[in-house]
């Protein structure tokens, strides 16, 4: 048996999320569909974790284990041959037998769009939150920083999850203005539940002027979800890359 | 009787171009609901110009009489609460009686969108035109050159169409490499039925070394379709915006 690494990069907006659920498509079931499909072979996908409805990614890893004669490197292309649009396999190699997409993890990387001007744009219509009222990027780049570090993230994180540990380490943040669009990038050790987008909804508030940037150590330390902002809706999120020790 | 121009972006993706047509549903019919829906009046409305089939626009003009007491400027966003998502009317002011949005349109410029990349991107799918081989930009920006100027485009033009003149005069081309992008920009006083993309077409011909450069006022000179490359995928195709003597 191989042990295969895939890269995948989705639109998620058609779909229930990254893994699978009773009575909704996940890209998950899309994707073990297309390569028992090329395999013959019943295919058991491992996630390096959930994204949520209508969450894209440019880069979601995972890895899957099989008899197949193809070779590694051209599953990607059988794959692409199949699967709908919204799903393409960027990359696919063999690795190790005992690598684990979601516990070899080491770092992820989330990218967050914001649209902020007077109309919606047609083109990121299910792609980024559009808000109309203007952000003081200065701000929210100031208020990023307070997330550098490592902390007990609870106030960042949805209830409805079960963690063992709720800290988290976060590496670097980023805020880049591109015309009227809004990226925040953050990469961290792990993030909790909704952890990025309440994240975003938190600045969001700092943006608008309805919290300071000097606020945010103090609603980390806090612990208390009600204390940071809303969580921002899913479909401005994408996971961008997940980090492993080895190259790939 | 009030003359509005709105200025329109649209995805054209679900839609069969810009203008009505039987037993399709046509860019303009949405609007000219959307306005029947807020004035109680019959809308017609006239276009700059028809865009084909899949083809976008960031900056389409038309313009319509009315006699409704909504004011000019509001009408973008009482448009905008009832239309689909993928049309929003970004700009909506009076204008002169007189004015008409095809026949006083100075000059138009044409957004072309080719992903040049090994795998397609989700995120572009029905918006670029993906082609696989590496493309040679500079060749490309080279070839570009021999459109400027005030020419015989038939060679540019799918037969089909009845234009009284066959010359227009490019003004500016320019070609933009944004990452895996390749963006193609070309602005002339009028274009052909599919000109922007069988200039699109017959570049890429050059891109990939299976013409030159220099052939390029030869094919215009040539008055000759069959000289000229294949017409490029509409959905690649944006109408970016269109020129009036007074500024909007």
């Amino acid at each position: 048996m191989k042990n295969i690494k895939i890269v995948v990069e989705y639109d998620g907006t058609a779909y229930h999320g990254w893994q699978s659920q009773r009575n909704a498509v996940a890209i998950q079931d899309v994707i073990e569909a297309a390569l028992e499909n090329l395999t013959g072979e019943e295919i058991k996908l491992t996630g390096s974790g959930r994204t949520d409805a209508g969450v894209h990614a440019f880069g979601q890893v995972a890895n899957f284990r099989t008899s197949s004669s193809i070779p590694p490197q051209k599953i990607s292309y059988a794959l692409n041959g199949v699967l709908p649009r919204d799903i393409v396999v960027k990359h696919s190699r063999e690795v190790k037998a005992k690598f684990h997409s979601r516990y070899d993890a080491k770092a992820k990387k989330y990218k967050y769009i914001i649209l902020n001007s007077e109309f919606p744009t047609v083109f990121m219509r299910d792609r980024a939150w559009h808000i109309r009222t203007p952000l003081d990027c200065d701000a929210m780049r100031e208020a990023l920083k307070g997330f550098l570090g490592t902390h007990d993230f609870s106030s960042f994180m949805s209830s409805g999850s079960s963690v063992e540990s709720t800290v988290r380490t976060v590496f670097s943040t980023c805020l880049h203005e591109d015309g009227e669009c809004i990226e925040v990038e953050v990469t961290a050790n792990g993030f909790l539940y909704n952890m990025m987008r309440i994240i975003v909804g938190t600045l969001v508030e700092v943006g608008t002027g309805e919290a300071q940037p000097g606020e945010i150590p103090g609603i980390v330390e806090s612990g208390k979800r009600e204390k940071a902002g809303i969580t921002a809706p899913a479909h401005g999120l994408y996971l961008v890359k997940v980090y492993y020790d080895s190259p790939e």
